[in-house]
């Protein structure tokens, strides 16, 4: 294995034990648990649910990987903050997009090669991906997984 | 710039990115703030950021980088779970140490050459690194910055 293989390896290996960490809280608490705020006064769990579907979705519009599979979910879940709307979809419909987002993700990045990932992402030009080569879609995955982390950590508080 | 360097460099902006998050953060909450718990029941501020430094201090035996700064911090930051001892140094010298261990991280971390990362880190004996090469000193920083951002979303409910 290259130097370059190893790193992509290591990125996904932590973005997907990140995704699974994510299924086994998710599995782990009731649709009712994600009812509820994770600190008084803060998001709620289905917020939070819905909030990394939205962000895991512009992924593939960034990767260059086709249209959004749930792009209703933008508005309440990214642009809105939690709690603007009551019309919100069910946990149990969430949790539907969510597992079949973690699928169709999984097919289409193990489609890439190593090197594909070195490629710049759909919001950089040509002109500044050429002096700032780190912002390729690799760099989408980097990101990504410390953002689920990040509320990861905050889902967890729910247990 | 080749693919290996772009990927080393991406990594570490993003633990720099989630340091400097962590700091901002720090510096926006009172020391009496940090006391609180960050949701009824859980983990208190000071017990979060004692647990980082101590996470943190771990690094630099993993990295081959020397001793521990604070080898004190072990016992009641990562080995103990939170209010198990009333015993704990105050936030201003946890802060204290926060502040001086990112430094001296920083420092040795610019020492090392982007081809110097893909090194196996101690945890891990030469024989099982010749099979296993992700198991190198940039998957410590990799994963420590999930870490990081993990408890990060956590600390930052006490906004």
């Amino acid at each position: 294995m290259t130097t370059t293989e190893i790193a992509v390896k290591m990125i996904f290996d932590r973005w997907n034990a990140s995704l699974k960490n994510c299924n086994d809280l998710l599995n782990s608490l009731s649709d009712e648990t994600l009812q509820k705020e994770i600190a008084p006064g803060k998001n709620r769990g289905i917020y939070l649910l819905g909030h990394l579907v939205a962000v895991h979705d512009d992924m593939l519009i960034l990767l260059d990987m086709g249209e959004k599979m749930y792009p209703e979910l933008y508005e309440p879940f990214l642009k809105a903050a939690d709690k603007a709307t009551d019309q919100l979809p069910t946990v149990a419909a969430l949790r539907d997009c969510w597992n079949k987002q973690c699928e169709v993700l999984k097919q289409k990045f193990d489609s890439l090669q190593p090197t594909d990932w070195f490629q710049k992402h759909t919001a950089v030009s040509a002109e500044d991906f050429a002096n700032e080569p780190h912002r390729n879609k690799l760099n989408i995955i980097i990101t990504r997984t410390t953002h689920l982390q990040y509320h990861l950590g905050q889902m967890q508080l729910l247990k």
